[in-house]
């Protein structure tokens, strides 16, 4: 590995860097502050114990990294005029952060109340990881942020996403050697495969070897570092190792200065062949913090990764190493009379917006809305329910095709998916655009090219991470996959919802566009690959989130499909999760029809009812394609066997609605929740998901004990897609059957009726059992209207 | 990367590729048949469309890699009498595992219903991928498998665990391109920095480059042969590539020869420096199925994914080219007349156990029982409740530390955790064992050993893989995690609990030690981490998995936790999740108390009660360390305030206890649960995560409507602990208001009572304003019993 610095700098450069090491201690003295004091900032007084918090909490240890890479960024963003944003792996060093962005004055701009002077120091000590303070991770009050932090392994996605779009852009990445040691971010280093050299803008990794976890040490810092060379370059980049500590400066700024001009060579289309410039930077943990305590090394060990001087308050000689420590960054030459940085020290910085603690592309406010097409344009002609059959993602894909065009001068729109973008029956899309990919090509190989607008590499860690930097630099995008492995996102989208959620109480973040899944290939047309394949619960997880930030669609057919995508693509700040099915199926609502049902989120088919004007004996509900399919089949189930029995059908696309308006702010009234399902009578309801889900959603609900749910319970694995019904009692034939058991005037024939209906399903069994697929008169259903007077009226 | 084959092969090698060559034709064979007949297995008959499947399903893309894999292998373990099991990445091409089963005899003596004759070969096409048959995946009803292969990524990570403490197994571990792609794949890579070179068995990762997922190209496939090599030499492997299609046989003899000569050094340690052996293997996908359909390059493309024939019965051309692609590989050469293997292919397999189909440690037939101390030997000294603090997980740790030392001999157990096993107390194990660890270490390192039994790596993924590996193979663990980022193992653990569910049912498969979890760090006291490390959603996510393998605990003190840590590690076929906080807290019950109450799973806690012989008021309920305090807390805030109410207190450890017995096996009778929670007075349940979960839980219990829910809302961040559970409603004021609220003879003096209760409230803000911590009231709160003549009676 190239290692730095190699040559003498000149008079002119030791000036600089001279101001670099002044900044450098001036960010760390500020974030020992801020771990430490509540008050005499500036220790203008002597340091006594009630100085000190009481609690101590932070993270020291990964501090002097991020601010020594902060004031090497600094001084190019300056010379060369740069637009660099900066995203920080190891967040949980907040402190650092902080202090750059109050040494730059954005700090005291976004928070007036932490001015540039003494009590604004104060301020920002106390407050920090302090009770109506701000949490000792890059939250999202952290000026220039897009990156929290805390569950580790998302930083280099992040920074990749943030990169997609923005060719004049270098997004510097800050990476720790422990977070490296994940499977999200082992992964991320395949990124220059999709990265265009130019037409994206330019990823900065800046891997940070300082050694050691919260108590081990890292696996990256513990080989040679030609291996880890090796480890780099076979993955498309071009390391430079910083490791001498003793000219730290002269090796970081000579390093820096060879990635940019490497970057540049890239985007000049004059380096064939190169890997992508970063950097490998070796300092010890805890570096400028104590060097020992209590025999013990803490400074360049695991020691130093949160407080490494604890019982301050308690021990007058503890206090006093704390008093050395501070006193070693000479804060008299850092800071003025008024408690600002000096004027030196507030010049050095770059301006406005290039200030990476100021960027506004961080901050969301960066935005261009989409120009979508009208959903009306993109539906299937069905002019009466159950007349045509149609995939539903396959209709969507024309429309997302249209969304492509209209957008492409403005490359603000890509579509996601691990490989499945495809097997969802998203192709249309391909007539537009390509997949990305900057590797060589084949014969054999579709749709790629080095723009392509859809991006597939088949980790789900990488589409979510890289749409996550993608969204929260303000542009828009779809996340694709197969319902059952949303899953592994699991841990990821409940930290994009957290983050949206506190960055919405943020007033100087504008709303980034929403995080919009599409989970297709669902649980009950995964008949063919068996049990792995089947789980709806990723819905039941993204329902526990906050409801400010979560909505799930279930749209029953092809036209509630485009009209929810439309929607989604156009909300801000949430996540919202869509479940439509990719297989042939009937179609029920005309482009109109769609439009006013998916507007109330759910709503009486009349047109499927029989329940006239009269009263309803029993509500079959139903909410996901499947169900909704089977629901309508049981209605004609029970126009056969007991025409005389009312039933008024619900369909529900809008899950949250279902939630009491306390619980969400969809959720719909009492009042009206009762003119739906009636007062008194019984409600089936065919559920697309885990049936306790709707169970959690209505618990509250006035006729709640009268409400059964047949859904997914987990049985079926490897068989034919009605079967799978069948074995969780979602079949029409169960559901009818739930139905008579509930009327309490069948009660004379309801064993007579129940025989009929067993006979129907032993008939099905045989059938699946002889020849391995289902009864043509369960396969090819479709739908015949109970009012041949105007079934869509 | 060397590349094989290098020498020409002797006359006897020549033979014995002849026969590696004509079990891959039979195992191909065999393959086909399953994706595509339902009849006709040797095409005795000519092939009509009736003899074909209606509905297609399987994938034949990856067959050809694994046949050759297996028939391979099968070479090196006949000639070197060795043990090997095998972990298919693309277990998503099972019909090759469920032929080389049935050619190894295995399927039969498995499957008496599979012969192997004619009628058995029909049986096993028939079954395949059919409704009341076998999975296309490697379900559990594969011989020999321990992986899936359905959600992609845990191969490796898989095989790893299987080597662990199995110093002469060879696990050979074939990994798509495709997978490859994934982070945790990705992170796997590292395991020699954590393999013992002889202490454990031998991992042979064979890398499957056949260039193709399911629509693109793969990133590892189109990257230059040298840079692959560098990718995985620096992550401790020495590759050597097959790639010569027209000599594959030779190729792939002489490389896997080499890595057993390599492996062999290895282990006698005259390999210094060495990397561990492996093989990269170039073949086409759908390597000798059908070359070209519609004019279309399907051999070699991502259109052999799947089925690469599809509309067979419809299209007699079609029918031709399947005929055409089965007798390609001379079926006459390689079935008797019975229908089975010849008498030489029969014979070409290894004995007894040694086919990796009939592995027994696959089969979790190669098990010990754990030895086990006994709870009570390490308990907290409890006489009255309260009296003492303790850290709960600190005393696990001192009973972890003598399983530890019972079981050293037997090498079968092993602790994992993420950098957190210490920061998670149980550093006691380290008083007689260390962190595994293969790298160099350094001075500021601690309790480091290459044959350390506590694995830590800084990837939950690794962590989960490599412990399920473990137990698959009949071992025993306990991944100890911070509660919030066990989400990032959400999808893994559904797909273990799948497994373990279908497990279940296959007879010849020994139920394997249960996977224990222990999440601490948890929600109530990530106060100083803030958002992003509270997330109490892992139980919730467990409990919508089948009830058959799903516990979920959450003890409220040390001695109520070690006896379900005790409990826990003694099930099997299971996944336990067990939620217990790391911080001093008081201590509830002895060692003998906690043994009854834990056996019960919930129960009422009379000492704590204030509801005499009479009947109660209302009922304060908790589940979960903090809510118990608070709960306790709240019985005598009530009894300051209003000491004629009278409280129960009930006490829920076992959380699926709460179900109706219909819906799990622990779920308690309506009856007994009525006895606890009464049949008609308010309950208020202070519990440890999301209230819905309670709700989902108890929807269908009687008086499920006077349930009132406190658990945590997803407020709070950063601040004190104390002012985490007011933020949610958890804690005691509002409790304790809750309860007030409920009692209707309270009404007249409500207003003034809760007029108090916000004045308590208000001065806890003040003091969290002021001073940054908790008031000391309620920081170092201790339990006074309500019975002074005897609380623990």
């Amino acid at each position: 590995m190239t290692v730095f610095p190699m040559t003498a700098p000149s008079d002119a450069d030791e000036m600089a860097l001279g101001r670099v090491d002044a900044w450098w201690r001036a960010a760390n003295y500020l974030s020992v502050g801020q771990i430490y004091l509540l008050d005499n900032p500036l220790l203008r007084e002597p340091l006594r114990a009630e100085h000190v918090k009481s609690r101590l909490v932070g993270h020291w240890g990964t501090v002097p990294g991020i601010t020594l890479t902060y004031a090497h960024l600094n001084r190019v963003i300056m010379r060369n005029g740069l637009e660099v944003m900066l995203v920080t792996g190891p967040g949980h060093g907040a402190a650092a952060l902080n202090a750059a962005a109050w040494l730059e004055g954005t700090y005291s701009e976004l928070y007036p109340e932490v001015g540039q002077d003494e009590a604004g120091m104060a301020a920002l000590f106390r407050q920090f990881s302090f009770p109506g303070g701000v949490p000792s991770h890059a939250s999202p009050q952290v000026p220039g942020s897009i990156h929290e932090g805390g569950e580790l392994g998302y930083s280099l996605a992040h920074a990749t996403g943030a990169a997609f779009d923005n060719p004049g852009l270098i997004v510097a990445c800050l990476i720790g050697d422990g977070e490296a040691e994940t499977g999200p971010l082992a992964a991320s280093w395949q990124a220059p495969r999709f990265l265009h050299p130019w037409r994206d803008g330019a990823v900065l990794p800046i891997l940070h070897l300082n050694g050691y976890k919260i108590a081990n040490p890292t696996v990256l810092s513990r080989i040679p570092s030609e291996q880890l060379a090796a480890y780099l370059r076979s993955q498309g980049w071009d390391p430079i190792e910083v490791a001498d500590t003793a000219q730290v400066h002269r090796a970081y700024a000579a390093a820096l200065d060879e990635c940019l001009a490497r970057i540049e060579r890239i985007r000049r289309g004059t380096a064939h062949g190169a890997g992508r410039p970063m950097i490998v930077l070796r300092t010890p943990k805890g570096w400028t913090g104590p060097s020992h305590v209590d025999g013990h090394a803490v400074e360049g060990s695991w020691r130093s990764h949160q407080v490494p001087l604890t019982n301050v308050r308690e021990d007058p000689a503890r206090l006093d190493m704390l008093r050395q420590w501070l006193v070693s960054y000479r804060p008299e030459e850092l800071f003025g009379t008024d408690g600002g940085p000096t004027p030196s020290l507030a010049a050095w910085r770059p301006g406005g917006e290039r200030r990476m603690s100021a960027n506004p592309r961080a901050h969301g406010q960066v935005q261009r809305d989409l120009r979508l097409p009208d959903p009306a344009a993109h539906s299937v002609a069905v002019t009466a329910p159950g007349e045509v059959t149609a995939q539903a993602t396959s209709v969507l894909g024309d429309y997302l095709r249209e969304a492509l065009l209209r957008n492409e001068s403005n490359a603000n729109l890509l579509l996601f998916a691990p490989d499945e973008h495809a097997s969802n029956r998203l192709d249309a899309a391909f007539d537009v655009t390509s997949r990305r990919w900057q590797l060589p090509t084949q014969d054999n190989d579709q749709y790629l090219s080095p723009t392509g607008r859809v991006v597939e590499v088949l980790s789900e860690h990488l589409c979510q991470g890289w749409l996550e930097g993608y969204l929260l630099t303000g542009r828009h995008g779809l996340f694709s996959t197969y319902e059952a492995f949303a899953h592994v996102v699991d841990s990821m989208v409940a930290q994009h919802a957290k983050w949206l959620l506190t960055a919405g109480s943020v007033p100087w973040r504008r709303p980034v566009p929403s995080l919009n899944y599409l989970l297709t290939s669902h649980v009950w047309r995964q008949d063919h690959n068996g049990a792995s394949h089947q789980d709806p619960g990723f819905i039941d997880h993204i329902l526990s989130k906050r409801p400010e930030v979560t909505r799930v669609y279930l749209p029953p057919d092809a036209n509630t499909l485009v009209w929810v995508a439309d929607h989604c693509l156009r909300t801000h700040g949430q996540v919202n999760v869509i479940v439509a099915g990719k297989q042939p199926a009937p179609q029920y609502l005309s482009a109109e029809k769609a439009a006013a049902h998916c507007a109330q989120g759910l709503g009486v088919w009349e047109w499927a009812s029989t329940d006239g004007d009269g009263e309803a004996d029993v509500v079959l509900a139903c909410a996901g394609d499947v169900p909704t399919m089977e629901t309508l089949a049981a209605v004609h189930v029970l126009a056969e066997l007991a025409p005389d029995v009312r039933v008024r059908v619900v369909n529900v696309v809008d899950l949250t609605r279902l939630f009491t308006p306390g619980r969400h702010p969809h959720g719909l009234s009492d009042q009206d929740f009762t003119e739906i399902f009636t007062a008194d009578q019984p409600v089936i309801f065919a559920f697309h998901g885990y049936p306790w889900l709707i169970h959690q959603l209505t618990y509250d609900r006035p006729n709640h004990d009268n409400l059964h749910v047949h859904g997914f319970r987990d049985r079926g694995s490897t068989t034919t897609p009605f079967d799978m019904c069948v074995l969780n009692d979602l079949d029409r034939f169960h559901l009818a059957l739930a139905a008579l058991e509930r009327v309490p005037r069948l009660a004379a024939r309801l064993g007579h009726l129940r025989q009929r209906i067993l006979d129907r399903l032993a008939e099905h069994a045989e059938c699946v059992r002889r020849t391995g697929d289902d009864l043509p008169a369960v396969r090819d259903w479709t739908w015949h209207s109970p009012h041949p007077d105007g079934a869509n009226s």
